[in-house]
């Protein structure tokens, strides 16, 4: 059963205006249109408006807390999981995911994509970080202008592997 | 959604023999038709057939597992995710948990069993571990004859949460 | 220089009667006295008093804190290290220890005794937790009466590995 | 005796040429010239780099390990720690430093300075990552150009605070 699944991860801040919600929502709801299990850091703002979007379209959805309780957890999780461990959970939900989706995201979204490309998952960017060195771009996040190109490209790279 | 739903471990050891998994697995049953979520540790042995029984029934399985991948996951889990923090991750399975069950179990159960203890979730004891302290026993786990009585146990002390 | 130093963890409550201090403290200064640098969970009780007998011989103690930040840490540390990952830093004690010598505790204590033993770190007990199973006495736990004994059996215990 | 002590990590890749390797040597150095304790990831390279510096200058040097023992550790450490939990442990490393020098770094040296900025540590940076949004320069790292010009900014961050 696990073994044929996808897993894959949005990620962003807790706080997010309108427009970024709906971005979050519509990947969300095409991820589980596709059959993969949603994965997200299950609070507010991206992290509740990506869960939103998967359960519209009747997926599976993984919220990973910082906290030792449920308080403050999206209510659009079908597993709402306490981890304990504060913002060192950003590590637990990128070796949860098999691909991340970045949409926008502040300091902590820019946490999970570097675990991510630390330990050779795909990253899609949707508005995102942009990373630098020495004046060169790194190319190491998957540049989309949508969610439906930004879920396209993750379950690409997802297959490729 | 989540804020209703009911998180339920079986912890116990990676093997063991027909006698245990067959109550591992009735135990997982229960929980499956009592409506909660199985949590548990996500490989072989205990976990594997306590996730077995719960998708008999029905019910919504998750697997913390230790290492970084999915490799040795059980196939009865609808989500299993890699921690890559080895051992550690049993805190996160009792930090999921709102009342654990153990099933017989060896060291790594008893780190849960005290996990759990430590932080105030119930734990009810089938065949498991007897703790004392100065000759004088704790009593600090809740014990159980059957799977029924273990589940119907464990409920209860959610519910008075 | 690390290669050749031996870490040994003295662990026990956050509160504890000056009998129980005074044990912790011998042990604590024992372990300096041998040229072991000395790890515990860096609050009050039975961490503080190893620490403080560790720094009368002049040894190296290490804290390892569950919270975010140096709060509520032991004043006999050299080094205290904030988690943030809750009582799941109890798994670091362990992993930062070569063996463990338990005093008293309470179920955090077990914790420990039962990662230490999962993961084939040798632990001493001085009037700790007694595990069985099955009516049988689990021997996993090594007993000594004293500190010295304790210590004794912790270097001895280490050096064989 | 450890609330007044200031532990600042260097961070920066496990493989780097002579003159990184210098620029780390450097700053470790000036780290223990001023008092502080050296936090760093306690392999090689940069973190190897780093703590050489410290102990030429007699400091005291702190390595916190990816792995589950002592294996491939800096030799200039007074104290290895395994840790057991993977690239998890770059959230550790964060969380034990008051302040952070970046020493130029890939993808895990990105996580650590995400993860300080996130929880608010100061982050000077040495040739390290470049971080923008949507066109803009991220002033979130502290820039400076040699080693004792971030050593002083890396104390001062700390005082200030």
């Amino acid at each position: 059963m696990s073994s044929a699944r996808v897993y894959i991860a949005v990620i962003g801040s807790g706080q997010c205006d309108g427009s970024v919600a709906r971005t979050a929502r519509e990947a969300g709801r095409l991820i589980a249109e596709s059959g993969a299990v949603l994965i997200c850091g299950g609070l507010s703002g991206v992290m509740d408006a990506a869960a939103e979007g998967a359960k519209e379209a009747g997926g599976l959805t993984v919220g990973i807390l910082p906290s030792h309780n449920r308080a403050g957890a999206s209510r659009h999780l079908d597993i709402a999981l306490p981890s304990g461990i504060g913002e060192a959970r950003n590590a637990l939900i990128v070796r949860a995911a098999d691909a991340l989706i970045a949409v926008c995201g502040e300091y902590g979204t820019l946490s999970e994509i570097a675990f991510a490309l630390k330990t050779g998952k795909p990253v899609i960017g949707l508005n995102t970080w942009e990373l630098s060195k020495n004046g060169w771009k790194d190319d190491g996040i998957i540049e989309a202008k949508t969610p439906e190109e930004a879920v396209k490209k993750a379950l690409k790279a997802v297959t490729v592997i």
